[in-house]
C-alpha cells in the first residue's frame, strides 16, 4: 500500500509502497478514504513532541482518519454492529480501558494511550488496523473529505467549548472570544453558535482571509489583531460589543503573545480554554487570575462521546467545512504550506 | 387608579378605582404598561394555592409586569442606574436578602419571599411599588406587550431548560420532549433550539393549533397525544426520531396523566424538569426511576439572573411571541378562556 | 460445585450440586469466598422484578461477590494486571461497552446490562465466570466477609451520597436525613461523615436496634419514626438540630409511606436520592416539589469507579461493618429473616 | 479611637488616636475585638497592589475582623436579626449588589467591590462601620481571637478546596497536595480531611516547624522541599503515597518556583487551585496542561455563604487554630516578622 512516512525528523516525508499491516483479533481494518492534515503533523515532522516522548521510526503521520471497514478481527464481538463495508471515522486516543480516565470514557488521556498517526500506523497510508471500539459508524451520505477533519479539527474545539459551557461561562449576556481561525477555529465559531445560548461571538486572528471564514460561519464580530496594541483591541472590542472584556475564551492557537493578549482581556470569573499548541509556554501575571477568580482549562482532542455528538451534528447538516482536498503525492508541499500558516480551513488527502 | 382585584375566591375579579399605593424608601413606583395573564392567575382566583398559604383579601393578581419608572424611593441608592422614565420589567420573587437561597441569587425561593400579584399589589392595576433591586432596565425599543410575558411564561421554561442543559441531558444525539404548548411551551421550544446543542426537539400536546405554534417556533416534530395509547405515542416517536424514548423532558403542564405518559417515555439516565402546575400529584412507579437512574427537577419561575439573560435574548431579537393583547375590562372574560385552555400563546393586558 | 438456585418463584432456593461453568475467553473464573445476602435477593425470589423483565430459570442469586481468581480466559489481555490467586471483588453491571452510558463508565445502566446473580450464574455458588474488566483487585489483608457486601450494600449508598454532594446539598450548615438503617443505611451513615463536609447527620428508622447501629457509626441524631405523626417528627427534628426540615435525604428503604414522610420534611432546594426498592410507588404532591425547587435522584448500585473508591476507603480502614456470617445451608432460613426485616446489618455467606 | 494606619508606602504603620467614623443608614458599627494579621497586609504596606489600583491615603489595614455590634444604622431593616450586642464576623468583599457576580452571591469579586482594610477603614482600629448584610452573627461562646482569622486565612483555603471538590478532584483514591503551610495552609489541611472524601493529604513546605503543624492537623504525609530537586520530591512522594503525582493541588503560597514544582507534579486531569499571592507570575510549559487536560483555578477569599459554612464548622468545634495573640502596639514588629515568614500560624491583634 502507499504510505507517507517520517524516517528522520525535519526532513520531507518519504512516500513509499509498504506491506499492508495485519489486523489483530480485536481490531478492524480500515481502508483510508480521506485523512486530514493537521498542524500537529507539521510539529511531529519538526520534532516538537520529542521532549515529551520518544517515538521509534518510521512514523506514519495522519490522525484524522475516515474510510471503509474491510476486515473484522476474529474476536470482534458478534454483538458489535460494525460490519464490512461500513463507513467509519476513527476515534482518537486508544486507551488501556482500565485506568481511571478510561473508566469515565476519557481514553484519549489514558497514561497508556496510543494515537493513530503518532507511531507505526497512521492515516497517511491506504490501510490502518483500528481497535473495534474506536471506530464510529457514520451515515453513508456524508462525504469522506468532510468527515476526516471532524476527528480532530472538528472535535477538539467542540470539547473545548463544552468545557466553557459546562463551566457556566456562556449565555446570552456574555461575550465569547475565539482566538486563532485556522483549521480548528472555523469549527469553533459554528459550535459557539450551537452551544453558546445566545452569547456574542468575536473572532480574533491576524489574517483577514481567515477572519472572513469566521464571519461566514456566524461570528458576530471579528477583530484583526495584527499590529494592534492591547488598548486598541480593547477599544475595538468595546465598540463592537459594548464591553472591553471577554467572559469566555477559546484559544485555538496557543501562541504565547496572543495568550498574553487574551488573558489581559479576560473578565472577572472568566474561563479560558486552550486547545492550541503553536507555542509551549504560559507566562502571565498571577494576581489577576486569583483576584478575578479566573479559570484555565487545558482541553485535548476528544473522546468517543464527543465524536459521536459531532457525527450527530454532521448527520443533521449542522456543520459547514472549509476544505481543500489534495492528492497523496502533494503531501510534502502542503506540510510546508501548513508550516507557513497559509492554509485557510483544512487540507484533506483524498485517496 | 384602575385595579382588578379578588375579593372572594371563585368569583369574577372586581374592577375598581383604588388609591395609588405609596412607594417605600427602597422602592420605585412602576406605572404598569402591560401585564401578562397566567394560568396561575386562574388558579389564584380558584383558590388552588389556599392549602399552601393564606393570602389576605383583597388580592390584586398579575405578576408579569412591565412598565415605566415614575418615582424613586428616597433611599434608592445614588449608585443605582435606575432613573425616572426607564422602561423596566419586574423580576419576580422578592426575597429577604439574607437567607441561604438569597445569598446565591435565588430570591424567588426565599422562605420569606413576596411575589407581586399574590397579595395587595399586582399588575392588574395601573401602578405598583417595587423594591429597586427587582426592576431590570430594558431597551426602550422593545414592546411592552412582548416584555410582560417574559417575566414568567418566558423566564420559567428558560430556567427549566437550563437545568436540563446543566445536567448534561441535551446534546446533538439526544431527543428532548416538551409537554404542554400553552403560554410557556411556545417559549420552551425556542430555548430548546438555543440551549439544546443540536438536540432533536419533539413537542407533545392535545391541541393541534398549539402544536402548530411549536412547529412554527422550530420543533423538529410534534405529536398530538389526544386519544392515543402509550404504545401509539412510542411508535410515533420512534418513527419521527429513530428512538422510542426521550432523553430529556420539560413539562410545561404538570397534568397527572400526561406526567405518567412522559415518565414512561423517559430514557435511562433521563432528566425530567417540571415547571407546570395544572395538577398537584406525582404518582408514578419507583423502580424505573431508580434502576434507570432518572432525575426529577422541580423548577420554579426564575431569578434576576435568568431574567437578565432573557432580556439579552430579547434585545438580540431571538425570542418570538404569540400574544393577544386585551383591554383592562376584558380581564374576566379572558380568565374564563384561560380556564378552558382556549388561549393560544399569551393574553396580555395593555394599559 | 454447590449452588443455591431459584427453580420456581416464591419457593425456597434449591441447594444442589451442579457443574462448574466454563470461562469465556475474555473472562476470569472467580472462586467465590463470600457473598452477601441482599433484600433484592428476597425480591427476586418473590418475583418482584417479573413485571420489569423475564429471567429464564434456573436463577442463581447472589450479586455481592468476592473471591479468588482461579483461571484466566485465553484472551484476557496480557496488559491486564489480574493474575491467578488475586483477591478480587466483582463489580456489578456488566455493560456492552458501546452504549452512551458505557462510554462514560456507567456500565451498570447499559440497556444491554448483565448482572451477576440475576441469571444463570450468581454468588450463591462456589464458582462464577466474570468478564475480566469487572473484577477489581483488592488488598489481600481485607476480609472476604467484609468485602462482599461492599459490592452492593456498600457501594450503593456511596453513589447516592455522591449525587447529593455533587448537587451541592451537603455542607456544615445543612442537615442530612438517612432513611432506613438496614444493610445499606449503616454504610450511608459512615459515608455521610466522610463526604458531608460537616453536615449534621440524622438517621430515621422504625427499629431501635438498627438506630443504635447508626449512632455507633457516627449519626449525630437518630429519630425512631414508629407510631409518630409527621408533626411529632418535625418537632423531634427541630429539637435535635434547630430546624424542622432536611436539606438532603438519602432513602435506603423506598417504602411508600416513609417516602411521603421524608418528602414532607424536605427543605427548599432540597435534594432527595433514593436507593431503596422496598416499595414501588412514588405518590406525592407536585406543588411543593416545584415551588420549592426540589430534586429527586434515582441512584442505582454503582460502577467500577465507585467501587474502586470504596476499595480505597476499605484499604485505609475507614469502613466499619455490621456482619453476620452464615453457612451455605442456612441460606433459605436467612432469606426468610431478611423478608421479615430481622437482619441487623448484613448477612454474608462464607464459603 | 486607636488606629494603625499607612500614611506612606514602605514605612511602618502610624499608630494614632483618630475620630470614630460615622455609621451610614444601612450599616452597623462594629467594635473590633480581634483582627488577624495577613501576608497581604505586608504586601499592602509594601505597595504590592499599587499596579492594580490606586488607594488614597490614609489606609487602615486589617481585614480579618470580628467584634461586637454597638450601633445600628437607622435603615437597617427591622426584619434583620442583627442586634446591638451581637457577636459578629465581618464578611469580606462588599459588592454593589447589582452586578452579575453579586447576583449569585460573589460580592467579593464585584467590579465595584469595597474591602475592609484596603481603604479608609479597617480592622487595625477600634471601630469600623460595616454594611449590615456583611456581618454574620456568631455563637457567643467562640473566642474572638479564633474568629478573626477565619474571615480570610480560614475562609480562603475553604473556598479553594470547595473548587477542587466540586471539580471532582477529591476522592479516596486520590492524592491531594497542599503547598505552603503558613496562615492559610494549616486550615487547608483540616478542610482537606473534612471535604476530601478520604483523599490522601500531603503537605509541602520549606519549614519543618510549619510542617509539624500540618501533621498535627491531620496531614497524612509531609514533604520538606527545601534544597530538593524535582526528582527527589517525586521519589519521596511516591514512597509516601504509592504515586509520584498529585491529583489535586491547593497552593496557599503562589511563589513562582514552587508553582513550577507543583505543576510538574500534577497528574492527568489534575486540578490546581491557587489562593496564594507571594509572587506574581505563572510561567510554565503549555503542552502538558493541554495534553493532560489540567485545570487551573484562581480562588479569591470567600463570600458570605462560604463564611457562613465556616462559622457552622467553628460552632461544631471542627476547626483548630494556631494563633499568637498580640497587642495593638506590637503591630509594626509583627508586620516585619510576617514579611520574614517567621510567623507560624496566625498573629491576631486583640483589643
Amino acid at each position: 500500500m502507499k504510505a507517507a512516512r517520517i524516517l528522520e525528523y525535519s526532513k520531507p516525508l518519504v512516500l513509499d509502497d509498504v506491506p499492508v499491516p495485519e489486523v489483530q483479533p480485536d481490531e478492524v481494518m480500515v481502508q483510508v478514504r480521506a485523512c486530514g492534515m493537521c498542524r500537529s503533523d507539521v510539529q511531529l515532522v519538526d520534532g516538537y513532541f520529542r521532549s515529551y516522548g520518544d517515538i521509534p521510526m518510521p512514523i506514519t503521520p495522519g490522525h484524522e482518519i475516515t474510510g471503509v471497514v474491510r476486515q473484522l478481527g476474529e474476536l470482534v464481538s458478534k454483538s458489535s454492529t460494525i460490519q464490512e463495508g461500513d463507513h467509519v471515522v476513527v476515534a482518537p486516543g486508544w486507551g488501556d480501558g482500565t485506568c481511571r480516565h478510561c473508566l469515565v470514557g476519557n481514553t484519549h488521556i489514558c497514561p497508556n494511550v496510543r494515537w493513530p498517526g503518532f507511531g507505526l500506523y497512521g492515516g497517511f497510508a491506504e490501510f490502518i488496523p483500528v481497535p473495534a471500539r474506536y471506530v464510529i459508524k457514520v451515515d453513508q451520505r456524508l462525504k469522506f473529505e468532510e468527515l476526516a477533519p471532524l476527528t480532530d479539527a472538528g472535535v477538539t474545539p467542540y470539547r473545548g467549548l463544552k468545557k466553557l459551557r459546562d463551566a457556566g461561562a456562556l449565555a446570552a449576556d456574555r461575550v465569547l472570544g475565539i482566538f486563532g481561525i485556522g483549521g480548528l477555529g472555523g469549527y469553533a465559531v459554528q459550535y459557539a453558535k450551537l452551544l453558546g445560548g445566545g452569547a456574542t461571538v468575536v473572532a480574533f486572528a491576524r489574517n483577514a482571509e481567515k477572519l472572513a471564514v469566521a464571519t461566514e460561519y456566524g461570528a458576530d464580530h471579528v477583530i484583526n489583531v495584527m499590529d494592534k496594541s492591547q488598548a486598541d483591541v480593547v477599544r475595538e472590542l468595546k465598540q463592537a460589543t459594548g464591553q472591553g472584556e471577554l467572559d469566555a475564551i477559546i484559544d485555538c492557537a496557543g501562541a504565547p503573545q496572543m495568550m498574553q493578549l487574551a488573558f489581559s482581556l479576560l473578565s472577572i470569573s472568566g474561563h479560558y480554554v486552550d486547545v492550541g499548541l503553536v507555542g509551549d509556554r504560559i507566562d502571565i501575571p498571577l494576581f489577576p487570575r486569583v483576584s478575578r477568580e479566573q479559570t484555565f482549562h487545558g482541553s485535548f482532542w476528544g473522546n468517543n462521546l464527543d465524536l459521536s455528538e459531532i457525527m450527530a451534528l454532521a448527520a443533521q447538516g449542522k456543520i459547514r467545512h472549509t476544505i481543500q482536498t489534495i492528492e497523496f503525492d502533494q503531501i510534502n508541499e502542503h506540510i510546508d504550506r501548513l508550516r507557513q500558516g497559509e492554509i485557510v480551513g483544512r487540507a484533506v488527502i483524498k485517496f
